[in-house]
């Protein structure tokens, strides 16, 4: 059957893949936008690796390709007026909200980044739910989460909840959460958010509580480079495989942050554009906040680093790594056993960070590496 | 020593006794406040039992009687500029923030209600935490929480911290917290935030999880009606002990929303001076929050209406309950076993819930009869 899909933050690196991947299933997708990742790239100096075109001119593209429209809105979802009235004319059957501030050393470069950050989360957030109610409470609410919002507890992590027995009773709670950042830290407020909504108003939640996301090639972008989500490799919307990956051809050593034991779980982007469809499939009951975690694999920094390294090496790229002093305020050696049995019991099939998938991003990044500066993946920003 | 203590939302139900007593004990008082409480209670017309003085004039009485001065800026703690000039001007020692908004039917109401009372949280309490790192980063930070944010858990809650076994791992986190209003939800938003930057920037902070707040009499306001703090007995911002005692006054049956069995710890207005100069006295240390449990007694909604029956009766008034419908989801019988030892700890000499104590009250709001409007004491704000 096919289902109306609102595309919160459609432009950015996992909204635009999943809109293209709902509109390839016969989807009906509607993406709104206010290009605050685009805006932010342009103020910090901090481009993609290679150039986006206008989501209008992407939309044009894919029309053009696969005879499918994708409808788009540029606005922001913290005006309510604004998203209630896109959300009461759309009719969506699920939303994905997808619209976050979602870097944590942005969110940690001052005090305007860290009030735009809470706001901007905390706000669209809300302004979400509130339209949800106003037109239809059934309305399947997607939200992306993070891992981040457990941080790195010393104890097995659950999937959103866990049993506690204290002084001979018991009692489910959310996971008890503590995070790294600014920015998890409004996820962990999110949340929050949601789960008191779902209590007293029955909405119907899935929060996804997603590690980093690698990878380029999904089935819908693949042979169309106008149709290529972003690659970020800088310290402000950079992940740490995608640093490691341009620093390896642009011939510079790859900088570890401390130890180097920092461990979290990854996950392929075809993986996130599944799980995104599983959700959808198997929506959230009324009253029921889901929370599922969203990763197939788990590896140190050091990990990644060695697996970048021997990949690099195999394709005639000479690369080494370095230790410099980490800007975060994290622990850089620490217990990591995470559970992710929600999507497994969904029939998830995991893509794994083989060899393979390291050299055809590598080579994809060597197609444009006079593109590449180097200065931008030096971190500036410190936590403390 | 003399103190520079920083009240902010000095102008409030616990900030003017806060500022009287400091004032008295010889510190330097300095209240920042913006109007929310006054103006709120003219918008939505729920006025207090007596006309409350301007700040203004509050400060004149004071001067008058005991000669000290307390310094005013009438201001909004959301404007950072503002708060940032202040802090960095007045040099506190130590700050309290009660400059929240308060009050739970009020975060129901609507979208723009409750999108107020996310902002005003949770963006002043960010702006505070940015001033204090600011200008100085010893500068002892006095939230006021909310047992409220701990909700009514089938287990025993301790303050502030749990430590879990899990898999035969342990681990000590906050405890983990699901509230009842938006309002109580920005409260844990709040310890959040303040965790987060506490860990990361080594703040020195004091989190108070308070219940609700009884009485009247304190020795600064006793004998001096212009001095009184406000009393609230409506539907939004009145406490359900003072909706009682007006009840009783005014000849009309105390009303029990449900089943009556909802248990919440209360203190007296005189306590809370007394942890507020405790926490002053006995600062957090840096890294550290620190999160007090601060009530003195637990009552269930019907035992605290047979109180209020017995002290009635007792002066001549002929008083009975009623039910009627919860305009709240709240559990309406359960569990409840909160600690309150770091009071105790440091010295805390308890002033209990007394038939004395109502009766005192009780006359103070005979003299004020004429003025009780019973028809906003009725909810009209429905959680649902």
């Amino acid at each position: 059957m096919v289902k109306r899909v609102l595309i919160l933050g459609g432009d950015g690196f996992l909204g635009w893949p999943t809109a293209l991947h709902q509109s390839s299933k016969g989807n009906e997708v509607l993406i709104i936008d206010n290009y605050f990742r685009r805006n932010a790239s342009a103020e910090y100096k901090v481009h993609t690796l290679y150039e986006i075109p206008s989501l209008n001119d992407r939309v044009k593209f894919w029309k053009k390709l696969k005879n499918r429209q994708i409808l788009i809105e540029i606005g922001d979802i913290c005006d309510y007026e604004f998203l209630l009235n896109s959300v009461r004319n759309f009719k969506p059957d699920v939303i994905i909200h997808y619209a976050e501030q979602p870097s944590a050393p942005y969110s940690m470069i001052g005090h305007k980044e860290a009030t735009f950050t809470l706001k901007n989360n905390l706000i669209g957030t809300l302004n979400l739910i509130f339209a949800v109610k106003e037109t239809n409470i059934n309305t399947h609410i997607i939200k992306l989460g993070t891992m981040g919002e457990y941080g790195t507890p010393n104890i097995d992590i659950e999937e959103g909840y866990l049993k506690i027995q204290h002084n001979g009773r018991n009692e489910e709670f959310l996971f008890p959460r503590q995070a790294g950042s600014l920015y998890h830290t409004t996820k962990i407020q999110d949340t929050d958010l949601l789960y008191f909504y779902v209590r007293v108003w029955g909405l119907k939640v899935t929060d996804l509580m997603q590690g980093p996301v690698y990878g380029l090639f999904t089935d819908e972008m693949e042979d169309c480079d106008e149709l290529l989500t972003a690659f970020n490799y800088d310290e402000i919307f950079g992940t740490v495989l995608n640093r490691f990956m341009v620093q390896a051809v642009a011939g510079v050593p790859l900088t570890v942050y401390g130890k180097g034991g920092q461990t979290r779980g990854y996950l392929n982007i075809l993986d996130t554009l599944n799980c995104i469809d599983l959700a959808i499939q198997n929506p959230a009951n009324s009253s029921e906040l889901r929370i599922l975690n969203q990763f197939t694999q788990t590896f140190s920094v050091n990990a990644l680093a060695d697996l970048v390294i021997e990949a690099a090496n195999s394709i005639g790229l000479n690369t080494k790594k370095e230790t410099i002093v980490n800007p975060r305020k994290e622990m850089e050696n620490h217990y990591y056993n995470p559970s992710a049995k929600g999507f497994k019991k969904l029939g998830l099939k995991p893509n794994f960070l083989t060899q393979e998938v390291i050299c055809k991003i590598l080579q994809k990044i060597i197609r444009f590496k006079n593109k590449i500066n180097v200065e931008i993946i030096q971190p500036k920003t410190k936590w403390t």
